[in-house]
C-alpha cells in the first residue's frame, strides 16, 4: 500500500522483536511508517549465544531491516541514532541532525547489559546483546584456548582454561552449556597440549536456584543436565568484584580470563530521554494500552517498558514485545476508524532454555518438558521464528553438521584485542 | 604419523596457500612440523571480495588451521606473531616471548597492501587482505547507501553514491563488478529515495590496459563486460591524492566516500627481519631451490619471495605459492634420504578473473575464454579449491540464492566507525 502523504505518520524507534512486529502489522494499514534503528539489521537474539560459541555466522541470525520491508511501500527504514524526544512538539532528533515528526510514536529500543553500578566490569566480562558482543566473546574464548596451548605456566594455563558465566537465566545456561560442548571436544581433536579435563566451566548465580522464572522442577533438571556435561554450578554466590585475575566471590577468587556476564539487563538509555517517570530498572511505566500516562500517542513496548500486572511487571522476553507491538499497531489502526482502545492482554505461551546437545527444559502452561523432547521443541521453535527463509535452511544445515561432527563452523578469531 | 622427538623440526611461518601446501605435504613425512600464523584461520583469499560485497560470510571462506591438521599428529599449530629471526642460531622469537628452534625454516608470510609511500591513504582507501579488511569495506559500502538514503544535499549524495576502485587487476575488476551488481538492484528494491541510476562505479587503472598479466584480447573483453554492467573504466589515470573528499587525478577530483585500493602489494614486513637482501618490492630473493642464498635450510615461498626466471620474477598468485610449498616439502623429505636438490619449476595452469554474474575471462595456455563459459569455469575452480567440504556446500547454496534473487545474504553493518 502506498498511502497518501496525509496519512498519519507512525514512527517506531527500534527494530527488535517489538518494533518489527508493530511495523509488520502496520505495513497493511492506511498509515505511513518510519522505523529507525542504530543498526541496519534485525537480530534474532535467542541464537546470539550460538554466534558467540562459533556455531553460527552473524549473517545467519540477522537480516537487513530494509529487506524485511522491501515490498511494503508505506514503510521507510532509517539507520540512525535517536538523541532526543520532544513529546509536546511530537518530534525526535537524530544524531545526524535530522528531525522526525510523528502522529504516533512507538518506543521499542530494548534493553542493555546491566552491571549494577560496576561499569568497570564490562572490560573483563562482556555482555551479550549485539553481533559485536558475540564476536568479541567468540574471540576471547578461542584466544584463551590458543594461549593455553602455548602456556608453560600451570597457574596461567588454569586461568586460561577456566570459563566463568555469571547469571543463571536462560542465556547463562545456554552459554555455559555451549562452552563446555565447544571447548572439550575441540581441545581433544585439534589441540596437542590441552588435556580436555583441564577445562573448567563455572556458572555463577546469586539466587538460590537457576532459571528463577521457571518451575522449580525444571530448575533442578536444568542443573542436573549442566552438571552432567561438566559445568560446575555455584548457586547463592554473589560476585563482589571482577578484574584481570578473575571473578571474586568475597575472599574467594575464581581465576579466569574468559568471563561472560548475563546477570542482568536494564532499559535502553533512550528511556531516560523521554522525560517521563521510570521504574528502578530504568523502564518507562506504561498504562494498560501501552501508552505513556498523559501522552496517549506515545507508546513504549518490550524490554524498555514496565507493564504492570497483578503478578508484577511483565518479563523482558520476546513474546511480550511482539504481542505488544501487534497490540499497539491494531490499536492505532482501529483508533483511526473511531474505535475505543482496549487494554493489552499478555498471552503466555511458555518458555524454554536449551543446555547443549539434546538437552533442554520447556514449560507451556502446566506442561513441563525436559531432555530430548524439550530440545527438539526448542529446535523447531527457533527455526520457525527465524525471519528469513534462507537463514532457516542455512542454520538447519549448520546445526546438523555441528551435531554430527562435534565441530563448529565459525571458529574464527577476528577483530583486535581491546586497548 | 607421530614421529620421534628427534625427527627434524620444520617451522613454517604463515598459513596462506604456500605455508598450508608445505605443511600438508609434510604431514606424512618423518619430520615434526610447527606452523605459526598471526590468525587462527587459513583464508581463501580469492573469495575475500565476496565477503566485502556481502555475498558470503567470513566463516565460509576461512577454516581454522587446527581443523586442517586435526589428524596429523606430527603437525603443531601455533597462533602467534613472529618478531625476529636468528638465522645463525636457527631460531625465531614470537611476540609473547616464546622461541622456536628449527632444522628447516619455511617463510611464507605473504604480502600486504602497498600504498607506494602514501600510508595516509589507507584511512580513506582500505585494501583487501584480511577478514577485518573485508568487513570494514562491507561496512563502508553499506553505510554509504544508508547515508545516501537520508541525505538532502545533492553533492553529498553524489559523493556517497560514487564508489571508486583503484587498480585494474583481477581483484579490482571483481570488486568493481560486484559493487555495481550489489548496489543497483538493492537501491531499486530496498531503498526509497535512491535512484539506481545515481550510483556510479569507477575503476581506475594507471596502466594502459586492465588485467596487464592477461592476453590483450581478454583485457578488452573484460573492459567491455565492465562497461556493460555500468562500471566506468578510467585507464592511464594516475592517482595523485586521496582524501576525505575523494580521489584526485591531478587537478580532477572524483568525489567519493567509498574508495577501495587494490593497486598493489608488497612483501610482508617479516621479509625485512630476515636480514638478507630484498628486491624493490621488499621480497626475499631466493635461489632455484627456493632457499635463501647462503642459508640452504631457510626457504621463502609465495608472495614474500622473489623467484627469478628468464621471463622475470614469478607472479604473486596462489598457484606459485602452492607449488613452491609442495616443492620445498618434497625437497626436505628427499634430502633426509640423501637425495640432491632439484630446482623449482613453475607450471602455469592459467589465470582467471570474474566480472559479476555470468561474466568472466580465463586463459589456460593458448586457450582463451570469456563470457558464460569462463564464468562457469571460475565457479567450478573456486568451489573445488575451497578446503572445507562443508563450506563448499554453503558457498554453493549462497551463490545460487544470490544468483536467483539478486540479493546478498550477508548485508550486515558491524563494527564501529574508525577514529
Amino acid at each position: 500500500m502506498d498511502p497518501t502523504p496525509t496519512a498519519p505518520h507512525v514512527v517506531i524507534v527500534g527494530a527488535g522483536f517489538g518494533g518489527l512486529a508493530a511495523a509488520r502489522a502496520l505495513a497493511s494499514a492506511p498509515v505511513r511508517v518510519t522505523i529507525v534503528d542504530r543498526s541496519n539489521h534485525h537480530l534474532f537474539q535467542p541464537l546470539l549465544y550460538q554466534v558467540a560459541m562459533a556455531a553460527l555466522s552473524p549473517a545467519e541470525i540477522a537480516v537487513p531491516i530494509r529487506a524485511v520491508f522491501r515490498d511494503d511501500r508505506n514503510v521507510t527504514v532509517l539507520m540512525g541514532e535517536v538523541v532526543s524526544f520532544d513529546l509536546e512538539a511530537r518530534r525526535l532528533a537524530l544524531a545526524d541532525g535530522a528531525q522526525l515528526a510523528w502522529d504516533y510514536l512507538i518506543v521499542a529500543a530494548g534493553a542493555e547489559t546491566n552491571y549494577y553500578g560496576h561499569p568497570e566490569w564490562a572490560l573483563y566480562a562482556p555482555g551479550l546483546k549485539s553481533i559485536e558482543d558475540a564476536i568479541e566473546i567468540r574471540r576471547r574464548v578461542l584466544v584463551a584456548l590458543e594461549r593455553a596451548e602455548s602456556a608453560d605456566d600451570e597457574a596461567r594455563r588454569r586461568q586460561l582454561l577456566t570459563f566463568v558465566v555469571i547469571g543463571g537465566g536462560p542465556t547463562g545456561l545456554e552459554l555455559a552449556g555451549a562452552i563446555a560442548e565447544l571447548a572439550r571436544p575441540i581441545a581433544a581433536s585439534d589441540f596437542r597440549r590441552i588435556d580436555p579435563s583441564w577445562i573448567q566451566v563455572v556458572l555463577i548465580e546469586a539466587g538460590q536456584r537457576l532459571l528463577a522464572s521457571f518451575d522449580p522442577v525444571l530448575s533442578e533438571k536444568a542443573e542436573t543436565s549442566l552438571t552432567e556435561i561438566g559445568v560446575r554450578v555455584r548457586r547463592g554466590a554473589r560476585v563482589t568484584n571482577i578484574d584481570a585475575r578473575g571473578v571474586w566471590l568475597g575472599d574467594e577468587l575464581i581465576p579466569s580470563s574468559s568471563i561472560l556476564w548475563t546477570a542482568g539487563v536494564r532499559a535502553s538509555g533512550l528511556a531516560a530521554r523521554l522525560g517521563v517517570p521510570l521504574d528502578r530498572a530504568g523502564r518507562v511505566v506504561v498504562g494498560p494500552d501501552c501508552a505513556l500516562p498523559g501522552h496517549p500517542r506515545v507508546f513504549a513496548i518490550g524490554d524498555i517498558a514496565d507493564f504492570e500486572t497483578p503478578a508484577g511487571p511483565l518479563p523482558g522476553v520476546s513474546p511480550v514485545a511482539m504481542q505488544q507491538g501487534r497490540h499497539v499497531a491494531r490499536l492505532i489502526t482501529r483508533e483511526r476508524g473511531g474505535e475505543a482502545r482496549e487494554p493489552f492482554q499478555y498471552v503466555d505461551k511458555g518458555s524454554m532454555a536449551t543446555i547443549g546437545r539434546a538437552r533442554a527444559v520447556a514449560q507451556v502452561g502446566k506442561l513441563k518438558m525436559s531432555g530430548l523432547i524439550a530440545w527438539l521443541a526448542w529446535l523447531f521453535v527457533h527455526l520457525w521464528y527465524l525471519i528469513d527463509r534462507r537463514n532457516r535452511l542455512s542454520v538447519f544445515l549448520d546445526w546438523c553438521w555441528s551435531y554430527l561432527t562435534f565441530q563448529r563452523g565459525a571458529r574464527l578469531i577476528t577483530g583486535r584485542e581491546p586497548r
